[in-house]
């Protein structure tokens, strides 16, 4: 299982559903990784993404896949019920995890993984895909360099027909993209510290299926995620309000992605005076990437530098602490429930512009 | 004060602020009013209001306004916290009152006005504009007749760059359209149960500038409000999610306001099977017509037939028991409050269409 | 007919069809004018346009008006055939005129107002209402300031589902409002050289209902209009392509009229190296205004001054000139036809800003 | 060379550069193809594109391509420039074609290819991959099939900042996709009658980087095309005007690509009466599938089945006459020119629904 820097990381894709050949075609596509097996108990499906004209090996078993030393990590996209056993067992056998969101079924499964890599020196990371997008990038810049002066309010919107979920929420389905995405943009010192959730369940699913989250940040700012199943329409917004400059990230205008507003309400403190700012709106050109190839290039990194990535384990066991929380405060009515910390910096890694 | 079918109504405007210069060009255009007096306490703001080319006359004292015969009818705009007493004394003087939402500053007050009217048999109505619009005579006809089946959730969104009220907060301020657009589009049978509000005041006005409401209706379904001054973007969109069709409400849409969906999900109970419609969306075609002509219209129609409006006092009064309760959750870090019932018919009036 | 700085100008609005009640609103409350007389033949509907609440008089008598001693100046808002003799009754009764477009219903009867207006030392303006408009005024800026660098083409397009005019085609009805914003904007030294013009009458009207006109500018770029009745749907967009900036209007957009994009592609003449720009969009705060209260308002500011206004008597002329070289390209396939010049300075006026 | 109809088909990709890899990942994509060889005369480029994890050959020679009896069929996706030389190989091979747009550079080698084929017996398909489209599927059908009524007016706008050719014009670049479009949904009866088209060069390309083509056609309609590269935003909009209904499709819209309107004008002939149609507009429900793999669908198909294509040879050459045209009226100042006629039927293939 050795390993020098100018040999590929041999890499492993455990699961071919819905987004297996989304990172097969990825792991193919990066410099740095060779692909060698695509991973599925039904191999017959495994083939069939791999189609005709595959040379990458098609198995049914994940201990023969982690029993070969020239695989080096594993990419997995197996039910979030599967993580602990599956990433437990790559760990185990030393190899480098990255690890469809959430990281686990709940947090202390999570914090299993996060222990297990850490104590081995291994790269555990999430694939928050959105955190690679250009668009993030870019407001990761504008909100921890404070070009948008201090947050005072975000509110995110995330509806469309989806798939109703057999085994999980909206809110757990949905939310995670969410809520990785703050992870990634806030600065260290602003962190989510209660969190309240209301949850409907009109078609009968067996749990919520449209949800609205309200969480109280540490500078006493709100924060509110909508998250919807049912609706006609997809809707992908995100806005945070500044108190210098406020931004609109409207994912589904590939030509506006993002508008900067120099528009606002000032107040002056001593005299109470109230004033508005209407200035120019600014839309940053942005480059045009697919995501997930960041995600790669950063699992590549990461291993190869032997540094913790952007989105490590950390930043996936915070987020798996909300949605925890969110899921006590829906029992009990919407009460607020606080979020139980996890230390250590968030977002150290680099790799996002 | 005797008045026959054939003599218009002698009305006068109360307030010449923002709301007043909008009465008084729509009282002007309305056949079966007459417009007698602008009347406020600052006179050359009055006379600002009428300009230098208009026949209607200025007055300071509304007991004068009061005290002429010919005055059958006011139309209040006034700030809310002096509904009770100028709409008291007109009804006291027995005028039929036209009044701004919210019908007073609190529940209790708005009681009061309700009590009064019924028991002279005056008109007492509320100006809640946007259920004089084509889109919600529309939708109060969709919803009402069944074509959307069964009432899953609604989402409303009123955000913008708005005027941050001294005195009340943006619950107050914007959430009754809200409000009052579902008290008039709801069956009778589904009501506002409970509600939970959060808010916060991030630059430090003194009340939310940022509020979220959730209210459980009592057929079991969420509807949810976000108003927010503080948005450098204006939206104005409602959801209104039914078992049978969805539609979305964009009222920034001159030339699709409405759009109905035949998408969704079903699930069939006993095998828990789910299905997912996609069929075609309808735009309908919607007369253009300004809406306070209609609250107008309403208004003198009430009065000449001697029926209660379409937003008449309960109506208003329903309005501020949710307000209410909003306020008190907010005072105690969301809770559910309970909804203060007001028994009567809703929406009984006709009208609409 | 003598009167001082200090004396409001008396002005009489002539003709109370589809555009005289905002010609009468915006007199009334433009400082510096006094409207005096609504004068329509129809002296009834002139009475329904004032209503019951007017102190304003109505006219049956366009020499009754003109005989007025107090009336300095007239706003004619009748149709196009009868622009020559209503004008030149106006200015030989020493009246200063604004018309709407077009100013004649031909090229030499526009001539002959010019001529009239300026023998006599009076202000001759055309209501080329969208010249006032904040959109505009700010692409003049850009265009004339030259932020935009060269201009490489234009393409407009203004469809609807529009009212059918009887007595001119779409080009006449529609064109004037895209070739007088040209007027106004582009440098002295780019102007109109020749026009070809298609058409079609797909309902049989009796003349275009559809029509694309192409200009040919004098710095050889080309400029495209596309004018339309029967387009179901509304589009209002500009395009103005520069050799530094591109700036796109859209006039439905109130929230985004104006975005002026850092895109392009250049071309470095010697080596014949292309490359593309994709660069920054910045959208300028535009303020609210009403148009039309500009037109009034320069209207009376060049009275006063004793200035052109910035649409002149010759800015209306040019735009007649190119629609007669358009209509007899219609008359013979769409051939290019000369653009008669109409000498003398353009836009010289000030006030858009 | 010789296949039934249960052996798949053997194809062979001949290009590497801009649009060869999509052709490449459809062909393996669909039953009945078996992709065998991606030929390109940089053979290191073709590796690239088919990556390290392949079984599909490289090959660097046409001739040794053409000479593999297991190859029954060819994509070709060179420069326009070279189709006729390697086309004309293919066929004389007695391989099936199916070729970029479009079919050659000019018509007479156009007309020598479908000679070619058709005397052969051998499929010569066109990739007019738009008409494979869900949206122009339905377009079709709804021309077609009368629901719009009478065809009235077309107009489509393709701008966007695009890549500045070194060897064609903006309309030989751009307008054959909106050509092959008219192609496909058009009636047999309604055919292009004569072109006439402006265009300019403001960057010095040394050719046409903006243009518009006026196209009449046999009922008289007028159809207009905007092509720009120079457009910093890109439109992609058809509206296609019927006297019963008008559609827009507005390609970057993806949840509202067709809107059909019950909106219009109408004129009762005898009595000259305008009316104005204000109904319903109803977006349709369009599946959501590659069209390029319908292409390949329907090139499989026409093979198997011994069936010209949907866009078979004639289509191409009807699109390389209006082209031939709109060159020779943009070299005369925008005079109309003949289209020259191409008999047989169009569009006679099925396989669109």
């Amino acid at each position: 299982m050795e390993r020098d820097d100018v040999t590929p990381i041999g890499i492993a894709v455990i699961g071919a559903g819905y987004w297996g050949p989304n990172l097969v075609r990825n792991a193919q596509a990066t410099p740095g990784l060779n692909l060698r097996y695509l991973c599925d108990l039904d191999v017959e499906r495994a083939r069939r993404v791999l189609g005709e004209y595959s040379t990458v090996a098609v198995s049914g078993s994940l201990d023969d896949v982690l029993a070969d030393p020239e695989v080096h990590a594993v990419a997995i996209a197996t039910p979030a019920a599967t993580h602990l056993p599956v990433a437990m067992a790559a760990l185990e056998a030393g190899k480098h995890v990255l690890v469809e969101k959430p990281l686990a079924a709940n947090f202390a499964d999570g914090r299993k993984l996060v222990d297990a890599a850490e104590s081995r020196g291994l790269t555990l990371m999430l694939d928050h895909t959105f955190c690679y997008t250009p668009a993030v990038s870019h407001l990761r810049e504008l909100v921890r360099g404070g070009e948008l002066g201090e947050i005072q309010y975000i509110d995110s919107v995330r509806i469309n027909l989806g798939l109703v979920q057999p085994d999980v929420d909206v809110l757990w389905d949905l939310a995670p993209h969410d809520l990785s995405i703050f992870e990634a943009i806030l600065p260290d010192d602003v962190r989510p510290v209660e969190v309240s959730a209301h949850g409907s369940d009109p078609i009968g699913a067996g749990h919520a299926c449209v949800a609205h989250l309200t969480m109280r940040l540490s500078n006493g700012s709100i924060t509110h995620v909508h998250v919807n199943w049912l609706s006609p329409t997809k809707i992908r917004t995100m806005v945070i309000g500044g108190s210098a400059r406020t931004v609109v990230w409207d994912d589904l205008n590939p030509t506006q992605r993002l508008s900067v507003y120099d528009r606002g309400v000032d107040r002056e403190r001593e005299h109470k005076i109230i004033s508005y700012r209407t200035g120019d709106m600014v839309a940053p050109a942005l480059p045009e990437r697919e995501a997930l190839r960041g995600v790669m290039a950063e699992f590549a990194a990461s291993i190869t530098e032997g540094r913790p990535p952007l989105t490590d384990g950390r930043a996936g066991l915070r987020v798996l602490a909300i949605l925890e929380a969110a899921s006590e405060s829906l029992a009990n009515g919407g009460a607020f429930v606080p979020v139980q910390q996890v230390d250590g910096p968030t977002s150290s890694g680099g790799g996002t512009s």
